[in-house]
């Protein structure tokens, strides 16, 4: 990437940032306090958004899924689980600290790093051998080797300047905490790392009390936390937060056929959304995880370049056999159909509801900056968009206020609405726009003869006059999630 | 309470924490683990009525109040939160530990347990008397007191049968955890106790984002933890758990006026919901806690007895004035109308949705064992049924089914809808009233013919003739929020 496109491409994650905050999106968590790096506060618009997508994803995998259920699983898991899952044992990071600075710092990124300054300054094969060293070693887990790599390549801390290393050491990035008193009955548990675990344990009793055969799947919107040390770009990557997950449990053997269509599905899924084609990009992972055998990520055109969205994953059926072998208690389902009983394979897929999220802030927001035309709004799907009408009586007298309150009333049951009267209706509309409101309605005198009202469209600006009786069903028309799921 | 009702109702109890788990509504953590003490899961028609419960309070909150939005602050928090708050200091539970049987109590738990003995016993004075010395050394935090008082009374270790018990200490409840890596920058977070806070330390950027004027609120749902040492009665009181809060800023002096004001509204929504009035109670609580003046409870009785599952609490200016001291950041509000700068005054509304998710299950569970009728059901109100309806065809055959799907396809995308073709119609029926479907819907051969459908009532089991064009708007009359919108 040009040195120019970059600096631009920053100064676009900047003036989303900076939106986002600005109009009530997102904060800073306990901010009045400096906040609290990698957590942040979703504001009254910006929970409104997220709730509306939670809401979208929910719909979208229970309903228009016979064969899929939901749960919701606590944060608190016996601890076991992470055992089981492989969590305890390799969900770490290969940490070094300089002796000096007292900095800690990911090993593995100190090499990436350097690698991609000595390629800046044109040693491509130098860098490509040393990426390749840095993999080789991960791999084997030879982390003595890659402090070694570190200390031969003079690699210095950014802080103290000096290449004075600890050795390298893995940190495992669950959170934990004691659960119980502080008497011998207390117990280390984990936030957990990820929501899928608690599919997993759950697998039995969700197939037998919802009565569900293999093909089916269960979904779960929740919360999970990573010890992130290199926690960055905003929302994209956060110590808290929550993920969306569907876990499909499918007869073994037919998981690669499940797994192309959940791939298929999913991307259409985030094109109906309305995030266009060129944006959307598709990885396929060349090294597997341990549990998996196929995998690949949903990328988004981000400001900072295509990163991963949504993850779906044929994770076999590595979990309920783990799960199984840990709890001593069978996690298998007899397939009436193929007279067979079997442990189920499994394809995840999986998503950040924060990603999500700032997917849809970054494809929304436009900021036109043209001569003739100087105008900053977000163009969400009204399927989505935090308040869905502003009801905006031109006037504050004359009865106009009393009159727009009866439309107030006559949609806010069913939509999210905002009232307002201060200010002038050009301040009005630009302040709707800022937090992507796509319909103004405003109430005049002539409303008070003909009850018909102005009806304000925030992507074209383009105004049309529409009997008060035809709001609602206009609203309903425009903001369902039927046509987003019509196009799946 | 007579011995015989105490263990009818604990029956009572027990048959619904049963049915909870048989047909999907909660099962113990990690229950394949054998759980997690006081963790629950949610299953799948168990999430969906909390979901519902859930927006049905968000939408009350922020739809019919024009001068309330919610936010969703993250459940980790800068520390400094915490001292400001007063959690760190005094959120204590003072614990004593039998040093034969090894097992940790909570102190006042003990003497409480001991005095409702000596009452059973008859021995009514000495309980009181007791109760009375107890109140006021917990008072005094003189827990050497409180120590003595357990010896002196001879009260004994339930496990090991002795009194050889360590001194009285104080266990905060709080869940800590490291963030950060192990170096010297890590530092000691919470797990947040109350999610006011998370409201209160952004009160400023909302108040500025969303441009709001006091008096008004903000709401917030969002998990919150304690490490409860005696934690009991199903998901009554759980370490892990869900509230729901809302903070109503308003002018210095008008507090006791918005407090009996949403006292009342508060308790409307409760009737509103289906709640009788004879189950509903209203607690005004005598000892005030350090940052109220003037609190209540709204009490339904469960099996186990009137419990608190709402508190309206005023909270004065504490938590404002305690952030800005301790943030060193003005938490003012400039009140336009009477030309004042003044830190507002609060009054909390604060639900637990786990405790109004058991007061629902309570009060829907129907369990008739008379000689002409046998039926077990769950009368949910249909806004917050997990399941609006069961569409049903009467037999596998004939092109019933394909009907039946036709008519799924019709109401998916507004309601959640359940599509069910195996065993009999009654058992099916059955099937949909032990989860409490409000509208079982059958395709028969007549069908087929005339486009008309059999809709079967839970609560009544009636059944009437509709034509399929009828059925969306039906539901849509039935299950919408907008009836009980209209009793508030």
């Amino acid at each position: 990437m040009a040195k120019t496109e970059q600096t631009a491409e920053n100064t676009q994650l900047k003036d989303i940032i900076a939106h986002a905050k600005e109009y009530g999106f997102v904060y800073p968590s306990s901010e009045i306090y400096d906040g609290l790096q990698a957590v942040y506060d979703y504001g009254a618009y910006g929970v409104e958004l997220k709730n509306n997508l939670k809401r979208l994803w929910w719909e979208t995998m229970t309903r228009l899924n016979e064969n899929i259920v939901g749960i919701d699983a606590a944060i608190f898991m016996h601890p076991t689980t992470w055992k089981a899952s492989g969590h305890v044992d390799s969900f770490n990071d290969p940490m070094i600290d300089n002796k000096d600075s007292k900095k800690r710092y990911r090993a593995d990124v100190l090499v990436e790093e350097h690698a991609a300054k000595l390629e800046k300054e044109g040693q491509v094969e130098k860098a490509k051998s040393l990426t390749a060293a840095l993999a080789r070693l991960l791999e084997a887990e030879d982390f003595a080797a890659v402090r070694e790599l570190i200390v031969n390549e003079g690699i210095k801390c950014p802080i103290s300047g000096t290449s004075n290393w600890t050795e390298v050491r893995q940190f495992n990035l669950m959170f934990s905490t004691q659960v119980g008193s502080v008497a011998e009955d207390a117990s280390t548990i984990y936030l957990r790392p990820e929501t899928a675990q608690g599919i997993f344990v759950n697998f039995l009793n969700v197939q037998k009390t919802a009565r569900m055969k293999v093909p089916f799947g269960i979904a779960q919107i929740g919360k999970a936390f990573r010890n992130e040390i290199v926690a960055r770009q905003f929302i994209f990557r956060m110590r808290e937060f929550e993920q969306m997950e569907m876990q499909f449990f499918v007869r073994p053997g037919s998981e690669l056929d499940w797994y192309k269509e959940w791939a298929a599905t999913r991307m259409q899924w985030h094109k109906a959304l309305g995030i266009p084609e060129e944006k959307l990009r598709r990885h396929d992972h060349e090294k597997l995880a341990h549990y998996a055998n196929a995998a690949m990520d949903i990328e988004y055109e981000f400001p900072f370049g295509f990163k991963e969205v949504e993850g779906i994953h044929s994770r076999t059926d590595f979990d309920l056999k783990s799960h199984q072998e840990y709890s001593k208690k069978k996690q298998q389902y007899f397939d009436p159909e193929i007279n067979q009983n079997y442990i189920p394979y499994v394809i995840e897929t999986s998503i950040g509801a924060d990603r999500l999220f700032l997917m849809t802030l970054c494809n929304a927001y436009v900021d036109e900056q043209s001569e003739e035309k100087q105008r900053t709004y977000l163009r969400l799907h009204p399927a989505i968009a935090p308040v869905k009408a502003a009801i905006l009586p031109l006037v504050k007298k004359d009865g106009l206020p009393e009159k727009a309150r009866e439309i107030v009333d006559l949609l806010k049951y069913d939509f999210n609405i905002i009232y307002e009267e201060a200010a002038s209706i050009g301040k009005r509309y630009t302040r709707q726009d800022l937090i992507g409101t796509p319909f103004c309605i405003a109430v005049d005198h002539q409303t008070l003869e003909d009850n018909m009202v102005t009806i304000r469209h925030r992507d074209t600006t383009e105004q049309e006059r529409v009997p008060i009786a035809e709001l609602h069903s206009r609203l309903t028309e425009a903001c369902s999630f039927r046509r987003i799921f019509e196009k799946l």
